[in-house]
C-alpha cells in the first residue's frame, strides 16, 4: 500500500518533469532521487544505465552486501542491511580515512557488492583505483572539492554505475537511489 | 586544525558567493549548509535570525538536548549526542508517526531543547502546534508535499528558527546547520 503522502508526491513529480523516456529501473532511481532532494536538476544531470541497474538489482536479489561510505547513507537506507567501514578505518599519508575504509570494504567484499557513496569523493576515487568487481556503484558524493571529478572518473572507469554531473549529490540522494532498487527487489510483483 | 579539503572548500565557497553581509553565526550556518549541499541557492533562500542562533548556541553550551525527526539527521551530526523518538512513536488517525514522535519529544523536553527537522513536514507542523518552548528549531524538511508550507508556518510561528524558502532541504542540510553551531559551541576560542 502506498502512503497518501507518497502518492501525492508522485503526482506532483509527474506534473513537473517527464521521466517517461527512461526505462523502468532508471525511471525509478531518478524519480526517487528527485523526491529525496526536491531538486528537478537531477532529472537532467543523473547518469544511469539500465544494464548496470539490472546487475545491481540482481545482486540485491541474491542478498548482496550494501556498503556505504558514511553511516549517514546507511541511516537513510530502508529495508536492507548496510555495512560501513569508516569507523574501523585509519587515515595514513596520502590516504583519507574514507579511502582507507574502501580498502577494508573491498578486502571483505571483492566482488558482487553494491557500493553507495554519498559523501566522500576520496572514497569514490579509491574504489575506482582498487581492483574490485562491484555489482553496482552508486557514486553521488557532494561538494566543491573533487566531487564532480570523482563522478567523472567513475563514468570513465567502465564500472556499473549511477552518478550525476556536477557538484551536487549527498547522503540523501545516494540512499534514495539505493532505496529505489531495494523497493523493487523486495516487491513480490517483480519476483 | 582545519583539514586541507575543508580549507579548500571554504576558499571555493568564498569565490562563489558573498556571505560577508551576514552576522557571524548566520554566516557559519548558511556557509555550512552550502558546503553540505553544493547548492548556492541556499544563500538566497535560507532564513536565519542571529538572535535565534545565539539562543540555540547558548542552549548547546548549557548541554541542551538535540532532537531529530529521523535517525538520518542524527547520523549526520558530529560531536553532539542526539535523540530521535521516531522508533518509539506510533501513528494514529490523523497523526503521522513523525508527528507522534514530536509529541514524545516535547513531553520529554518541553523547554530549551534544539530540534533539527530534515525530513518530515508533519513533524514540523506538529512541533509548531505543541505548546513547546524550544531554544531553536532548525526546520529544513524537503519534498513536494507540505515541506514549503511547514517552513512558512515555522516562520509565522515566532519560534526561534532556521528555515528556508521552498521545497528543498533535507537531512544533510539540517544536520549541517546544527553542526555549524556545535562546532562553535565546542571551540575553545569562543568559550
Amino acid at each position: 500500500m502506498i502512503h497518501p503522502i507518497a502518492f501525492e508526491s508522485c503526482r506532483i513529480l509527474e506534473s513537473r518533469v517527464d521521466l517517461s523516456h527512461l526505462p523502468p529501473l532508471s525511471r525509478a532511481v531518478v524519480g526517487r532521487i528527485i523526491h529525496a532532494s526536491a531538486d528537478l536538476e537531477f532529472a537532467a544531470t543523473t547518469v544511469v544505465d539500465e544494464g548496470a541497474l539490472e546487475r545491481g538489482l540482481d545482486a540485491l536479489r541474491r542478498g548482496a552486501a550494501v556498503i556505504t561510505d558514511v553511516e549517514m547513507v546507511g541511516a537513510g537506507i530502508s529495508g536492507w542491511p548496510t555495512e560501513c567501514f569508516l569507523a574501523a578505518a585509519r587515515a595514513s599519508e596520502g590516504l583519507t580515512r574514507s579511502a582507507a575504509a574502501m580498502r577494508l570494504a573491498v578486502e571483505r567484499h571483492p566482488s558482487d557488492a553494491v557500493f553507495v557513496i554519498g559523501c566522500a569523493p576520496t572514497a569514490l576515487f579509491e574504489l575506482i583505483d582498487l581492483d574490485a568487481d562491484p555489482a553496482l556503484v552508486i557514486g553521488l558524493p557532494v561538494g566543491f572539492v573533487g566531487a564532480a571529478e570523482s563522478k567523472q572518473a567513475l563514468r570513465d572507469s567502465g564500472l556499473p554505475a549511477v552518478s550525476n554531473i556536477g557538484e551536487k549529490g549527498g547522503s540523501a540522494v545516494a540512499a534514495a537511489a539505493l532505496n529505489a532498487l531495494v523497493r523493487i527487489a523486495s516487491s513480490d510483483e517483480r519476483r
